[in-house]
Order: C-alpha cells, then sequence, then structure tokens
C-alpha cells in the first residue's frame, strides 16, 4: 500500500465537489463496513464521463453533495466479503456506471440489470472513483481480461458499453451499414466496436479535423458537416446509426439517412425533445431508441470483445490531485479522448 | 358471368372521383392486357379502408384523378396469364393495398415486398377495387383460405396485414402485454390478432361505450379514455403498443406506459410530428417505429393464422352502388366496424 493510502482500511481519500459546480476538493470518508457480497478495491484509474460534468453541475437534479464522481473505475481488490465467488483479492476489476441493482426483478433475472428499477449509480448518493478506494458490491464489478491496460480499460467500463449494448441489443449484424454521431469519448469507441464487428462504418463529426482519426479508429467513410445537402447525399444508406453528441441536430435528416428498418439509437440525451414526422419512420419500417449503458452479461462479453480485437479507449492521464483541470479540459470538448485519472 | 359484366372482358365498370373530393361516380374503363403473370379478377367485395378517403381528398399529394378507390379486394380469377403457377381459374383471391414491386431488389428478396422502393400502390395511378373486376400481377394476389368469408376476408387484405406484420415484425411474443390505441377498422382486428397470439391485451379508445365490444374481440383491459391520469396509471405496463389512430395525442406518455423494452408503433400517421424527450425512451431501452403494410409471406401468414383462429373483420357491407353513402359513414367515424362494398 502506497504511503497515501495509509488510511485505506477505514478512510478513502477522494476529491469531491460540495455543492452544484463547485471545484473537486480532497474529501476523506469512512469506507463502508465490507458486506458479504463486497469487495474492497484500491483504486489505480478512473476514466472521466461527461455524465461526471452532469452530476457535478446537477443538471439531472439526481447529485447529492458532497459528490465525489468517477464511475470508469479500475484498480485491484485488496479484500473481498466471504460470499464472494468470482473474484479474489489480487484481481484487477473494472466498475461501470452502475454499482447495484436488486438481482431478482425480472429485468435482473433476464440480464438486464441496468433496466432493474431499483438501480443504483456509482456515484449518486454514493462516493465514486475519483479516490484512492472503493467498497463495491462484486457482482458489479468485472474482472479485467490481461491483455488490457488499465488505463484504456476504464473508458470501457462507461463509454465503452455504453455504445456496445445497444450494438448487440438492437441486433446490429456484421453485413450492416452503421453510422457513429459524434467522434468523442464514446463515439471512438462505438467506431472500433462497429469495425470489429464486421460493419460499414459511416463516422458523422461537426470537426471535418477528425476525419484522418475516425479512419483509423475503423471508419471507412466520413462525414464532416450536418448540413442539409451533406445529410441528404447519405439518405437510404445506413442500417443503424448511434447518436452520442448532446447537440440537437435536424434528427428527421437523420431517420432519412437510414434504411429500410433502419435504427437511430441514441445514447447521448439531445437537451430538445425529438421532432419527426411519423411518416418519415413509417415508409422504412424505422425506429428510434434509445439505450443505457448494459448488463453484467453485456459486460463481460463487451470486456472480451475488446480484447479479442484490440479495441482501445484514446486516452490522456492525469495524476488524480489535477481532477480540476481534467474536467475543465473536458467541459472545453478538447479531450482527445477520454481523459482518465492516475493514482 | 352477371348481366352487369357484359362489358368485363373488354371494359371495367367502376366507381370514380373525377377529382379531388369529388363524390364517386360510375366510370367504365379499358381493362388492360392480360400480362404473363396476370390474372383477371372478377371483384365480388371491396373493403374500405380510411386510405381511400386520403386518396379521395388528395391529401398525400399522389392521387391523379379519375381516381377509382379500393385496395380491400376480394373476387374470383376468370383469366391467368401463362406464367401464372400459383392460382387458377376459379380461385377465390384477396388484393391488397400493393400491386407491384421490383422482385429483385434487397428488400423484396428478403420478403419485405413492402419496403421496395419501386413498390406500386393497388389504386394510386391504376384503378383499385371499387369496380366490377381488375387485372393485376398475380404475384400480389393472394389465395384466400375457404373458411374465411369473403366479407370478412376483404378487410384483411390492408386492415388485417397492416396490424400482424408489425406484431410479427417487431417481434411480439405471447407473454408480452400489448395495447391498441383505436378501436376501429384497423384496432378490432389488431385485438383479435394479438389476443390469437397468446398476449394480454389492453383497448385504448377514446370512446368508452367501446368497452363491452372490445373486451369480445380479445382486450383483457380498457381505457376509455387518453387523461393524463388515466394513463399515468398504466404506466409501465405493456411491452408493445400499436397506434392505429390519426389523432395527436401526447406520445411521451404513452411511451411512459411502455414497460423496459417496449416500442410504440404507429400505423395511423397523427397529422403532427411526434415530440418526445429521448430521457423518456432512454431509461427504459425504449423504441418508437412505424410499420407499412405487410410482404408477401406476411400476408400468406395473416391470411393462415385468421382462418386457423377465426379472426375476422366486423363488417357492414353495402352495394357499391351506394359507395358514396358507405364513405360518408366511415368520414362521420360510425362504421363499425369496416364498409365492405359488394357487387
Amino acid at each position: 500500500m502506497s504511503p497515501k493510502n495509509t488510511h485505506s482500511e477505514e478512510f478513502i481519500d477522494g476529491f469531491a465537489a460540495s455543492k452544484a459546480k463547485a471545484p473537486l476538493k480532497p474529501l476523506r470518508y469512512k469506507r463502508r463496513v465490507l458486506g458479504d457480497h463486497d469487495v474492497h478495491i484500491e483504486i489505480t484509474h478512473c476514466g472521466i464521463c461527461h455524465s461526471d460534468l452532469h452530476l457535478i453541475d446537477n443538471d439531472w437534479r439526481i447529485s447529492e453533495f458532497p459528490l465525489v464522481p468517477g464511475h470508469e473505475i479500475v484498480g485491484s481488490i485488496v479484500e473481498a466479503g466471504p460470499s464472494v465467488r468470482h473474484l479474489a483479492k489480487g484481481d484487477r476489476v473494472g466498475v461501470g456506471w452502475q454499482r447495484e441493482s436488486c438481482l431478482t426483478c425480472e429485468q435482473c433475472l433476464k440480464g438486464n440489470e441496468n433496466l432493474c428499477p431499483d438501480n443504483e449509480a456509482t456515484c449518486v448518493r454514493h462516493h465514486g472513483g475519483f479516490a484512492s478506494a472503493i467498497t463495491i458490491d462484486s457482482r458489479f464489478a468485472f474482472k479485467l481480461p490481461a491483455s488490457l491496460s488499465s488505463e484504456s480499460a476504464a473508458p470501457l467500463m462507461c463509454g465503452g458499453i455504453t455504445v456496445f449494448a445497444p450494438l448487440r441489443h438492437f441486433e446490429v449484424q456484421p453485413p450492416h451499414r452503421v453510422g457513429v454521431i459524434g467522434i468523442g469519448g464514446l463515439g471512438h469507441l462505438a467506431l472500433q466496436f462497429a469495425h470489429a464487428m464486421g460493419c460499414e462504418v459511416t463516422a458523422f463529426s461537426s470537426t471535418a479535423g477528425k476525419e484522418k482519426e475516425a479512419r483509423r479508429l475503423g471508419a471507412h467513410h466520413f462525414v464532416g458537416n450536418f448540413s442539409k445537402r451533406e445529410l441528404a447525399r447519405h439518405a437510404g444508406t445506413l442500417d443503424f446509426i448511434i447518436s452520442t453528441v448532446f447537440a440537437d441536430l435536424d434528427w428527421t435528416q437523420f431517420v432519412d439517412v437510414l434504411r429500410p428498418d433502419g435504427k437511430l439509437c441514441f445514447v447521448g440525451i439531445p437537451s430538445e425533445n425529438i421532432n419527426i414526422p411519423v411518416i418519415s419512420l413509417l415508409a422504412g419500417r424505422k425506429s428510434i431508441c434509445a439505450s443505457p449503458i448494459g448488463g453484467r452479461a453485456d459486460m463481460e462479453e463487451m470486456l472480451a470483445f475488446a480484447a479479442r480485437h484490440k479495441i482501445k479507449a484514446m486516452t490522456e492521464c492525469v495524476p488524480m490531485e489535477k481532477a480540476n483541470d481534467a474536467l475543465a479540459k473536458l467541459r472545453k470538448g478538447q479531450a482527445r479522448y477520454r481523459m482518465v485519472l492516475t493514482r
């Protein structure tokens, strides 16, 4: 245990916002008593997700302060409760957005723990991963394949599963033509997953300068602006579009970019409602859908798939002490593509 | 051949609108030369669909006048072209909304002829079923199971397939809880299909007086008004909702009525855009979709299924000469539930 962690058996050293929009400051808090199914994880890496900004800012009115953000956690198990069977002390694990579900409802029984009405988020009403350690239900900790580096695995725990799960759930198939709107933290992973699934991949970005990188990440085609004319050129070409952006785009035009039976899937949440004529869906039997993270089986599948296909987040590592600098960079849209805090 | 049809070998006697919104008047026109794959059908019954009103009124700007409406056709084959193998003279057949597709594109090859970009509608740019006869590509004529009466089979050719195909395509399963919005020409068939598929069925109607009939048609539950309070009572209860109405309802509330992974499917086209916050779809991984008629395999499946389960349109028959009266009744929303013209 490093000198920094001398209190880790009883205390955790985290970085917390004391109120909405406040800069993070060190906070020492007591760790919870290790439950039968819990593991205590010494954190080495924590990715920063856009949702962390939303939580700090209390945009969703669900934040409780002081708030320790962070839900793309990688670390090592230093203690395991007596009922933990699938993990052991010394295992390197990842933890994502979800820390708990009831494990008894229909959705949990179906492997859709992410849809459980009693799901609990890692850093909502609980302290998250911008910290030295976390004690958490082992059933929401996932052993990381050895070939994934901790730094590039951390962003898979939320960003990765968020784009992987809908590709699986909405049955994207290898011959499909897949579009990814927004080449950022989520989008740059979506390009890699869709490419590795054997799909023909089109990247949509409002930043024309991202073309080279998008192609390197797996895009076969690049659309560098969202103008009516440009989108019209691509009408009827894609089977599945995953939108990772928060911007309010002309969604009807993107529906028109879909082929028959195509689906437009939101994993980013635009601030405005989507507003679409039913007829634009009807003629081609199209769908609009959205997807939140994934279940536990999805997570295992995603990690194995990422390892096998060498899918990696592009990261910029920053010491956890400089979390505020990293958050500022993310706010400015300058992360390329995922900031990861390290200890 | 009845005396009325003395000219049937060369001429067809139809009822046509001479211009948008005009009442129908008799029109005699030359039948087309029988092609290799064509059949010539002497029409006995033709259902009246809401789309016929839209075509007469030129609401969709696709009508050509004079226009002979009608695309829920039942009749007997009196002549078959030399390449027709699956049908023969004397067969009783049905014809629906679609009269043609390219039969070579990807969608046609997949059995999605309804999504073929070159699909042709029975009574758009062609004279339809409010007539003594029709000459049409046999590949879009379907032999009717003997146990289906002509009068109750006619509305299956458009109304029936329109609600059956999405239940199949969007993979509605027997344990699912299915809602049907609008208990009219389409809805009263949807209730029967969903019930026969083993689903738990909820009817939504703005006409509280339809409860008894809705239950008789297969609804296990009836919701007699669309108030916020009433819909909120049903939040999170249904897996699939099929909307058959043209009215502009609060679709976000209906999305809230869906369970996780639920789908809201439009087969009626509201005049206003749908306007929905993405977050209402995201938490439960829900979808909004729409569906146009069905493919040829769907049609065969639907007819066999309807025959096996004794699914029948509730009809009111009117002699074809009184088509204008029947149209007027439909316009007033007084059809219970499908007007069928007979000869």
